[in-house]
């Protein structure tokens, strides 16, 4: 057995000691299901009452006592009959228990608590080292919202202390670099009930970030040779019959709307507008390649229960393109896609990230042999320009093979980013050619792409990553003038000006309140740079300029000031100089 | 009588002059209506078969004799019963008679054709002079798409051939520069019958104008203080029902789609996703004025009958914003709209444009106080800008007054371009509020406007102006290098470099085409500059600088013209120098 299923086994346990603890505070308690998870493990309960914080310390010293007591884990095979009779007080058990084909199911009993399991488990409740309970979240029973909501207890668990107080600090990390947290603390954007769960409002603050990456993605694009288009959010339903998505895609699509007696649907996707676009005209093959990108919003379905922030919503605006080329550009397309990419998550300042190469499920749809050849473009690809890769077999999406590239955060965690998807099966559907040097009619290869993903969830990314104190390129507010009287104002107005007129965000912080007390403000707000002026800096026409960090400059001119944000600016430097 | 209402009554009898020519080439013919409308008349008729243009001169001639032959218009009155009898063939006619209340209706009869018609028509045939038949349209009875669809023929007419042919020749170069027929030309955008009729799908041109002046908006209303921001395009239907829009905008909307048991919409208007992100936090009137700009995609339902290429959709980016205000700051408020309105016309190169005042309609909300202080703050805002304007009685929103601006093109058409609407209600039905100086909360005023409408509707307006010759900050390509041999792909290459590193869009034409042939289609394409090189360009590292209107300059440096284009962008020069 390795470190980890040991580990894994450990926590298991973990969380039946935990639902020993519940049941001896609340008797009546009925069962959900508790397994291990990635650093720990839950367990789902139905009690009298909502859980406070109090009541985690109160189980999490019950645990304690238990495991102190070391009481023995005893497997035990009883007849299904038998274990109806053992949770006749437990109706999720006994849901459970109609699931099970056979004859005979396994039991765990330690001290008082048994509990429907197959195990395995540690030896004795002495063995559960070092845990802690982090969490209390509602989650419904098999996460269907149709069901009761239960609560979940959510603890972590490691072999060894440290580890668990190395896991805690950066669980507390991640919490204070939360993007729903900051994304609220800096004004960044909202979602309201009123207007729908996972619709995104994009404050003004929010909206600069979204703006300057929008900006440096089209003109990055339009360097790269890529074309940008608009299309529509909605079209007719039978558009999407002939793709396809309706019967392989309709759960994540909203209902129709109907006007004039036809069926429209919000887009869950921008292809078939590319395609629309492409097909306006015969092509030749000297057009090719065509590269279409837009900034497209789209809306899909996920259930209430999964939304989170701004890295699971239900409307989101993909950085997406379409390639429409020869099979035989198709390579070079792909390196050039791999390359932006690389480009894109290095400027954002991400210095890991994993490569997912996806091949063929059991079901697909295009010949064997064509997969085989886009799959090898891939994979040659992938190393031309010496990319590490795993393969991630049978992954692949039904129209076709895929790379996914996902980056990790300041705090090594992973977020889904760009991806490159070949696709055989629209150009079918679509009849999506073009007319080659042989003047015959002849099939596209077309890629599916994003090189950030959404702009949604590369922001929730870009906030924790950087926890709210973004790259000055990036950062809503630039500059913060703090002048510490009100005589000192005019000269504060004057450098405002002078700083816009260079097209950088500054502002004067105008308030009567003590420059301390500003200070404090703009480094909550994480503004890069805040110029103090007072008398000495009026009488010699200069700035002092103090980093969110703390750190604080000698005097200078504005020009050299300007000087080094302009080219903090233009290189996209990811830290604070002086 | 006015000149006007003579030349209405001559077109008028134009009308039933055509329909007894058409009643002369199809007796079966069944009439629908035949009025007088700006510059001419139309009469729909019910025929056996489709109208071609050789019909049309046909029916001119038939015309001609009958004016020729000049028959007077008698009028007669008889009673409805009379009247039944006379158009006992005429189901159009008998419809009609049914709706009048009166006993006794009025009958024109002129040569062989009698028409239901309260007139007034001229003493006789001979005093209709200069005319032509236009066009053919299809148009259902009543505009209703239920009913049967009938032939439209549209005739002008005028007093003298000179202005006969004035108009004629306007009309031709309408036609030339129709938005429609250019958009398809100059490949800039298509809508698709598989999507849905009033989908526009902008293409890699049309999409670059687009760009641009988005950009621009973006830049200029961030220097006049505006904060942009994003919101989704769909909300609960719900949220439309406390503002309003679904009991007086219910004919504009779609259907609701469901998501898990609740109703949702696609959003007519920006307004709500704005007033939810102003209600995010307690404001104070230190804050305000509040200016929350955003391209905001819409939806509203048009029937399809009345849809137009890009002046008439189903789905439009309209250059929204709305303004959170304090009363006493609502004059500086529109003043500053209205400045930056004309700013916007002007530097799209409109010359004229015509500003209506809309005062408070029948039916309104809020205090009479209210209104008429808002109707006045309208008032001295025109005037301190020294704007003449025209009030338009009655014609304000129910939820307040408003400014119009109408803008003229090239040809004197009139475009719908800037509102600016005060509105009373939503701020009342949301509780949109602020905390004054007092420490007490008020309602803000709020002011919706866009600057130039929507994208669609302005581009049209923009296309059909310049008749696709788009200034050089607009061009969707600016410079397209055309090498006289394959020899001098090379240079022409390291031309495009260039210039495209200097962010000005340059293409080389790299067909194996005469060099006249690529000039021609550079022109058609109205491209704003050609450069011609060949060997003498080459040695002396020189271009040939050539205008789409065929003037051509003497050689030069290639930095001497980026120094003439760089300006001429900066400038947003409207015309083309050498």
């Amino acid at each position: 057995m390795t470190e980890e299923e040991k580990l894994e086994i450990m926590r298991h346990s973990a969380a039946h000691v935990m639902a020993e603890a519940v049941q001896s505070i609340f008797p009546d308690t009925k069962f959900g299901i508790g397994p291990s998870i990635e650093n720990g493990f839950y367990y789902d309960f139905d009690l009298p009452r909502s859980l406070t914080p109090d009541d985690l310390s109160l189980i999490g010293s019950k645990m304690n006592e238990i495991i102190a007591a070391d009481m023995p884990f005893v497997r035990q095979e009883v007849t299904k009959e038998e274990a109806r009779r053992l949770f006749a007080a437990q109706p999720y058990k006994l849901e459970l228990l109609d699931e099970i084909p056979d004859e005979k199911v396994g039991v765990y009993r330690q001290g008082s608590f048994i509990d429907l399991c197959r195990g395995p488990h540690v030896d004795s409740t002495g063995e559960i080292k070092a845990f802690k309970l982090v969490s209390i979240a509602g989650a419904y029973w098999r996460g269907d919202e149709h069901q009761p909501m239960l609560q979940r207890i959510y603890g972590v668990a490691f072999v060894a202390k440290k580890a668990l107080d190395e896991h805690l600090k950066k669980l507390e990390e991640a919490a204070k670099r939360d993007h729903r947290k900051l994304g609220a603390e800096l004004d960044l954007y909202s979602i309201h009930e009123e207007a729908g769960p996972g619709l995104v409002h994009w404050h003004p603050k929010g909206a600069v970030i979204r703006r300057v990456i929008e900006d440096f993605w089209k003109d990055e694009h339009i360097k790269r040779g890529y074309d940008i288009i608009y299309t529509p959010h909605i079209a007719k339903l039978d558009l999407w019959k002939t793709s396809g998505h309706w019967e392989f895609y309709r759960d994540n699509m909203y209902s129709p709307m109907e006007i004039e007696g036809q069926e429209y649907v919000l887009k869950p996707m921008n292809c078939l507008g590319h395609i629309l676009i492409y097909k306006t005209r015969l092509r030749s093959y000297r057009e090719l390649p065509l590269r279409y990108a837009e900034l497209g919003t789209v809306y899909r379905y996920e259930r209430s229960g999964v939304l989170l922030g701004l890295s699971r919503v239900r409307g989101f605006t993909q950085d997406d393109a379409h390639i429409f080329c020869r099979f035989d550009q198709l390579e070079d397309e792909v390196v050039g896609v791999l390359d932006l990419a690389r480009f894109m998550i290095d400027t954002f300042g991400f210095t890991t990230y994993r490569v997912l190469l996806s091949t063929r499920p059991e079901k697909y749809a295009g010949a064997l042999k064509v997969w085989e050849e886009a799959t090898d473009t891939l994979r040659r690809a992938l190393e031309k320009l010496d990319v590490a890769y795993e393969i991630d077999p049978g992954e692949g999406v039904f129209y076709g093979p895929k790379i996914d590239i996902k980056f990790e955060d300041a705090l090594g965690r992973g977020w889904q980013g760009p991806t490159i998807q070949i696709d055989f099966n629209l150009p079918q559907r679509f009849d999506v050619t073009y007319i080659g040097e042989d003047g015959r009619e002849h099939s596209v290869a077309m890629v599916h792409r994003t090189v950030l993903g959404s702009m949604e969830r590369f922001l929730a990314s870009l906030i924790e990553h950087y926890g709210g104190a973004f790259p000055v390129w990036l950062a809503p507010l630039q500059v913060m003038i703090i002048p510490i009287a009100d005589r000192h104002l005019d000269y504060a107005h004057q450098l405002e000006d002078e700083l816009r007129n260079e097209g950088m965000r500054a502002k004067v912080d105008t308030r009567s309140e003590r420059v301390n007390l500003k200070i404090r403000q703009a480094q909550l707000d994480k503004v890069p740079y805040m110029l103090i002026v007072g008398d000495k800096e009026v009488a010699d026409s200069t700035i002092s300029v103090r980093l969110r960090s703390g750190e604080q400059a000698a005097s200078q001119s504005l020009d050299s000031f300007k000087r080094s944000v302009r080219a903090a600016i233009a290189s996209r430097a990811k830290d604070l100089e002086l």
